[in-house]
């Protein structure tokens, strides 16, 4: 149980463009298969800063404050009587999205599209910013000791790596494009090469981003011409996608296609890209909407599917893959914060400079 | 082996919106594999009148005559030494294309991606569109004798529908949304049925073509309202699928969207209208690039794959559909011809009256 | 509310062979989502008899009194104050088996897989011939108004029959050949013809079931010749399997072999008819081991799958299979009982008669 | 076009143990798509041996002489006018079957079950030991320069193991046990491996096999205890599968088992080992029938399939995985001959002694 005068200290968004520090309560266990985790790293997430400038994404509105914060790891303080798979003093990773257990997506084994998960710092649930967070015992996940706090708050972005690679279906000895070379784009290059991948190919507008990913998981990395403003942007994007092929010996294109920029001429020309009978998957957002060569998708029937968050077992591969060595989260980090400057590590996620790449916030004694 | 003086009167387009009735040579069997077909019925499809009067599609472009025709069935006159699923005599549907056999795609069992498939009348490949034509006997599938010529025609638009609805991966209890009444749509609709679809819906802008729908294969249909003026067409079509799912009581959308038409309002409606995690196939073709709502895509975690041509099994589930009374294809047949007056089949499909459903030319004796 | 002076009679089996009537506590709902319901007809099925008889199938053994009973529908008394998808007076259906939402076989969409499942009449858990039974508000489908109780409480075995063609990935255009015609064999049957299979052939050991299977799904049946006293047993299958291939025009062997009897002959058979690369699903459970032709499995790439319980999607199908009226499950019924004739019923089950098929028990008012 | 003059020396099985070499005439190319491969290294497989002391396998029976031998690599000599893959001096990798093309299994993507299919020494079809050898050209595949002839041959024992891990639709991250450390279980051990699976438990009765296997891909291995006399054996496979899934710290039991032996007592083991929806592939081949748990996957949801050959894609990946590096097929050879000696090569793979490997027979100047 909680001493009753430990304080929880708070990372608050309040409203739009607006934090704050408060002293929440200690929050309580809400039923017996509940955990109580300290928190000790958080990493920062553009969605994190996206609420914290505009207040949406989508349906979720901020209407009331909200902690922030969602890349967690910590240690169990705290287990509901029912929790048999950590204990007191386990250091774990945070799933940090929570479904409703009953729906039809969460009965059918994608309860990533549960309309009603409890996901940290998604309006109106709070996030792990805090000493403190509840979450249900099946959602976090222990790390073994030689892992540390950082590798286990970055095992949220090596997760939705697996998660796209699952969605994509992607089997060893394929070839893999990787539209994106931020943190996102590199986990799914680092990803696709520990599954197997023949050939990971990374593109990104970015030289310094190209030049990280070629020593993280990508084989190839590629940076596109710039289309000359005479250009029709959606015939550059197919141009574009003809060099890659042949730059890279992609044949009729490759296996598979990782889109995590959501960039309008990424999109294009991934799918321009893409193999007959290829799987093309999106998982970087942007516009909402974009001009899209749906009939050569028509024509060389190509798979195409959305990614979203994580689904069962992909928190347990992602800490497998960290913990082995096979994927070094470490490398993302380029800056670190105590939790009292919080605010100075948003700003400097908001700045967007090509080689910030991951800023991690450390948590509360 | 063919009769030396016997004619092989054939309907060939020498070029674009140029016709004439030629006779050609008997065709001969390449290999002990192929046989001869005595074509008795042809469907003509819109791609017939494509070539016609544009003389391209896509990458295929009309550069010297072809015969046209590529919905036929006949009676084999001729088979190869090696051949044994059929013999002279017997009553066939023709597949119109066949593949490589030796590429990848050939090998992995989408033959339907083969880039060397030999199409009929699909430059620079002749059609059906004459007395005789040469296939590959695994490419002929005998039809039973109370099926007629007519319905063994038109077992290629059903194979069309069955791999729609085969990439679907369309499982019986489901909820089934077709974008379109015209004969494919049509046919999406009846297979869906005679699969078990628990609802299947149509859509389509003119009410004849809905009314018949209704009589054929879906349960229900669906004129949608036209967009104002001053509306924007996306959101239109976002509001179109919410009246639609709200109309037809689909709870979060329909499991599985079959989009027949290639209009972009179609293909937007369609994507917004799918449950999360659903199923769009895009087998319409009509813009080449629309503007495409792919975060909803993304963030619902949509499967949206291409539909193009047949593979493996379609052809003997649509004969199967056909003989079996599920679907009565006859009843799509608004108009016969005879061959000689090909040019006006032709003529009465390219005016594209809403009410002018399937139009069929009867073979040369 | 329940009202404390009220009852709720149940019947008992207290230890094996032995059974009584009790006045049990009326049961109380135990979270926000339970819901209590009034049952009002309860199917019986061999597992509960084998229950009776023996005290234990597997692992589950009889320790402690449990009620008997899990195929039951009934009339939804009390609901709890988060639940939304029924409300007090709904007819429904009831599955079962609640699983524990937790586990990776819950998380993963395979909740029948989950060891911690409570599922009625299950040692140590009561089932449903009570007057009242509490169970998940996920887990009771609603009725329509034209559907009687009967039909709803036999929503169970339909639901049995559409999980086993799940499981075998049944697609319409299929051969599928069902290795007995006892309730599941023929609903297999049924569903299997729902679903648009082309060929549906039942075999059975005795006449009038397959008779009656003739006239409820099957399109052809075979009662197999016995082996002579003489013959090799499995040599005796294979040859069995020959002899239907050959009498039902199946080709190389069906597509799909559902084993709906657990007898070894049966399995044997199965396995030798179906075709290369062809999905064989055990359902029926009798001997634990068998002599099993491993080489031909191996040899023809089959595909073997067991089928246990039910997932999600199978309850709403089954529903609807029986409301739309596709499955005629009334014509099931060979006996009806009152609540206070449940050790009859339970006897004339255990009797085992071919021509009793469905025994049910009406529950008290 | 072959010299008239020059001979091509073959080694050749003309009856049961019965072996000769004989001066065979140059094989000439049937059609444009052929080419004529030079033999350079050809390794001996079980089944080679198994022609030459019995005469049969399954319905394959030697009726008049074959040459022997299917795993080879060599140079192209003579090509097709309509090939394109390779040209002459190019060094290849045999796929040793070539499939009919044109039957449903061929169609689908599943040419491994071709009942028409040309496979190298399996009768009435010569193989591959002998100076030239006549294949598809679609059925040879290009090795890279510092890839060795003997790497070249040990590609079809690997693509062996890569159509293993395809039946059982491995995945990175998966736990995966391997009956067997032969060369093929090493392989699947090696490959699995490869692919990403987070743990391989490679178990063999033989100690300096399991010595090799840890050595080479298995990140564990094991030597099952020995039945006493008195056990009965299927609870010994069962007692077996315990230990191992707790020695191992496989919580439930491997997602994955392939089995590579076809011994009763593995193949029992496999399946009480496996997890609840795991996968079972029998790919190893002993007596026909066994006694099988077979309640034991039906209640626990398994997935059982049998691996034969190869498909689509297999040699390619197999192909890139030695020239990667990945696997290091050299190790496997431990015994050299010259193709004078063939005999005693055979007599030495006949002799099974536990630690010859891989036998491999060098080809004619």
């Amino acid at each position: 149980m909680a001493n009753a005068t430990e304080k929880n200290p708070a990372f608050v968004l309040r409203s739009v463009k607006n934090v704050a520090f408060e002293d929440r309560p200690i929050p309580q266990l809400r039923d017996a298969y509940d955990v109580r985790v300290h928190i000790r790293q958080t990493g920062i997430c553009g969605s994190d800063v996206h609420y914290w400038q505009r207040g949406r994404i989508g349906d979720f509105v901020l209407k009331s404050p909200i902690i922030l914060g969602h890349e967690s790891a910590g240690i169990v303080v705290e287990v509901g009587t029912a929790v048999k798979n950590v204990k007191v003093g386990d250091r774990v990773a945070i799933e940090p999205g929570v479904p409703c257990r009953r729906c039809d997506h969460c009965r059918s084994g994608v309860y990533n599209l549960c309309a009603d998960t409890v996901f940290a710092a998604t309006p109106p649930w709070d996030g792990t910013l805090a000493k403190y967070y509840i979450v249900a015992s099946d959602y976090v996940y222990p790390i073994p000791d030689h892992m540390t706090m950082e590798e286990g708050a970055l095992v949220e972005p090596t997760a939705v790596a697996v998660q796209i690679c699952k969605v994509a279906d992607l089997k060893a000895g394929q070839t893999v494009l990787v539209m994106g070379c931020g943190p996102i784009g590199v986990m799914c290059q680092a990803v696709a090469k520990a599954y197997g991948a023949k050939k990971v190919v990374g593109i990104d507008v970015v030289q310094s981003r190209l030049d990280f990913a070629k020593t993280f998981g990508a084989d190839d990395v590629y940076l596109p011409p710039r289309a000359e403003n005479s250009a029709d942007p959606i015939e550059h994007s197919e141009k574009t996608a003809e060099l890659l092929k042949e730059k890279f010996d992609l044949g009729q294109g490759p296996d598979i296609v990782l889109e995590c920029t959501g960039a309008e001429a990424c999109i294009q020309t991934g799918i321009f890209a893409a193999r007959k009978g290829g799987t093309y998957v999106q998982a970087g957002m942007g516009k909402e909407n974009v001009t899209f060569p749906i009939t050569t998708a028509c024509i060389r029937g190509l798979i195409i599917k959305g990614s979203i968050r994580y689904t069962a077992g992909c928190y347990p591969a992602a800490v497998d893959l960290v913990a082995s060595g096979r994927i070094d989260v470490e490398r993302l980090i380029t800056n670190r914060y105590n939790f009292e400057r919080a605010e100075e590590a948003f700003e400097l996620v908001k700045a967007a400079q090509p080689d910030i790449f991951k800023v991690i916030i450390a948590g509360v004694e």
